[in-house]
C-alpha cells in the first residue's frame, strides 16, 4: 500500500527546514528510525555530504537517523532495503539524471508501490509524477529520459505561483507554461502551492495544508480544489 | 561575417510586438524585403500559421514580407536560401526539438556564420548560444539534444530577472539557477534583461538597450556590464 508525502517545498517562509511538516513526518516514519536520503538534486550545487548533513540535522529532532544514498556501493540494493526514503529538492534534471545513471528509478518506483514510506519535497516530489516535465528548474544537465516513477497518476508543479497581476515582466506565467504543456501532452498537472502537500495512502491522495491546489487537465479550464480533497476523485 | 540581433524579449511592457526594435530591425534587414520566420516555439501553444501571422503584421510596418518555415517542403533549403531569418520566442524545448527533427540546427548555424541577417527573440535567442541549458522554459517535450547553434560563444538567459528581495516565495532565484548550472558546466552565461539585446557584427558583440547585463562565469562572482560594452572583451 502506497505511503507517500508529496510536498511542494521543504521550507515555508519564516520557518526552518522541514519544520512545518514535523508532526506529519513523525506519523509517516512511525515504523522506522532509519531513513535513506537521496541527495542528488543538490540545491544551489551543494555537495551530497553537505546536503545529507542538512537532512540529518532536521531529522535528529524527531529521533531519526539519515544515511545518504551516495554512500552506498549498491544504490539499488540500498533503495530495496530502505525502511523509509526522503528525496530532497534542488535541480530536478540533475536528480533524474543521477537516478537514471544508477538504474535506480524503476527500483524506487517498485518500493514506493510496495509501501516504503516516502517523503518528497520539490524535485523529490516531481519524481513521484509520471514525468518531470512540469519542473520549474533549469535544464543544466541532459537526463537520458524525462520519465519518472509515476507513483501518482499525474505530474507535479511544485512551488506553484499565481500570476502576479502587477508585474511588468513579459516572461510566461506558470499557468501559461502548463497550458503550453497541454498542447503537447495529456498528463494531468497538479499545481501545488508552498505549504501544501499530498498525503497518499493506498489509492487515497488527500490534498493537505492551508492552500487550495490548482488542477490542469488537457482541454479544460484550470480549477481549484480545497484542502482535504481526494485527488483520486478530482482528476 | 555574422550579422545577428539577439534580443531578450520580443515585447517590452506597455509597447507592441517588436515595437521597441523597429529602427534596429530596419538596419538589420536593410538588404532584403523577404524574411523567413521560424514559428516552432509556439508561445502559449498557438499554431504555426497564427504565429506567422503575428510576425507578418509586425514586419508589414517596415515593408518586409514574412514566410513561415513550416510552409516549406524542404526546410533546410529554405534556411540556406533565406535572405533574412527571424526566430520568435515561446518554448525553447519545442523549438529545439522541431529544428533537430528537421536536421535544421546545423544548416542554421552555417548560414548565420556566413552572414545571413538574423533576429532572435527569447527562445530564438537561446538557440544562438552553445546550448539551450539556460532557458527558463518548462521541458514540455524531450529534444534529442540540448545543443544549439553556438553562433555566440556563451549561453543566453533571456528575460533575466533580479532577485525580488521582498518575496516570500522559496523557489530558486534566477541567479541561483545559473550558479547551479556552473556546478555542472563551464559555458559562460549572459543574463539579458527585457529591453536589452546583443548586436553581433563579425566578431563584435555589443550589448544594446537601456540596461546593464549580468555575466556569469564559472568560479567567479557574477558581474554587470554596461550597455555598449563589447561582450568579446567582457568574457
Amino acid at each position: 500500500m502506497k505511503n507517500l508525502l508529496v510536498a511542494s517545498t521543504s521550507t515555508i517562509h519564516g520557518s526552518g527546514y522541514l519544520e512545518y511538516l514535523t508532526e506529519t513526518l513523525e506519523a509517516l516514519f512511525s515504523e522506522t528510525d532509519d531513513i535513506l536520503f537521496i541527495p542528488f538534486a543538490r540545491p544551489g550545487g551543494i555537495s551530497h555530504d553537505a546536503y545529507t548533513q542538512r537532512a540529518t540535522e532536521a531529522f535528529k529532532k524527531i529521533g531519526k537517523n539519515i544515511t545518504g544514498l551516495h554512500t552506498y556501493k549498491d544504490p539499488v540494493a540500498a533503495i530495496q532495503q530502505a525502511q523509509g526514503i526522503f528525496t530532497g529538492g534542488g535541480n530536478t534534471f540533475v536528480l533524474v539524471s543521477e537516478l537514471l545513471k544508477r538504474n535506480a528509478m524503476q527500483p524506487l518506483r517498485e518500493v514506493l508501490l510496495n509501501g516504503t514510506p516516502y517523503l518528497g519535497t520539490s524535485a523529490g516530489s516531481n519524481i513521484c509524477g509520471i514525468t518531470m516535465q512540469n519542473t520549474n528548474d533549469m535544464p543544466i544537465v541532459y537526463p537520458s529520459s524525462f520519465k519518472t516513477t509515476g507513483v501518482v497518476p499525474f505530474n507535479i508543479n511544485a512551488h506553484y505561483l499565481d500570476p502576479d497581476l502587477s508585474s511588468t515582466h513579459m516572461g510566461e506565467t506558470r499557468e501559461t507554461r502548463i497550458k503550453e504543456f497541454h498542447t503537447q501532452q495529456t498528463i494531468p498537472v497538479v499545481g501545488l502551492r508552498e505549504g501544501s502537500w499530498i498525503r497518499v495512502r493506498g489509492e487515497e491522495m488527500l490534498l493537505k495544508g492551508a492552500h487550495t491546489a490548482r488542477i490542469f487537465l488537457q482541454g479544460k479550464p484550470p480549477f481549484e480544489i480545497a484542502s482535504e480533497t481526494d485527488l483520486a476523485s478530482a482528476l
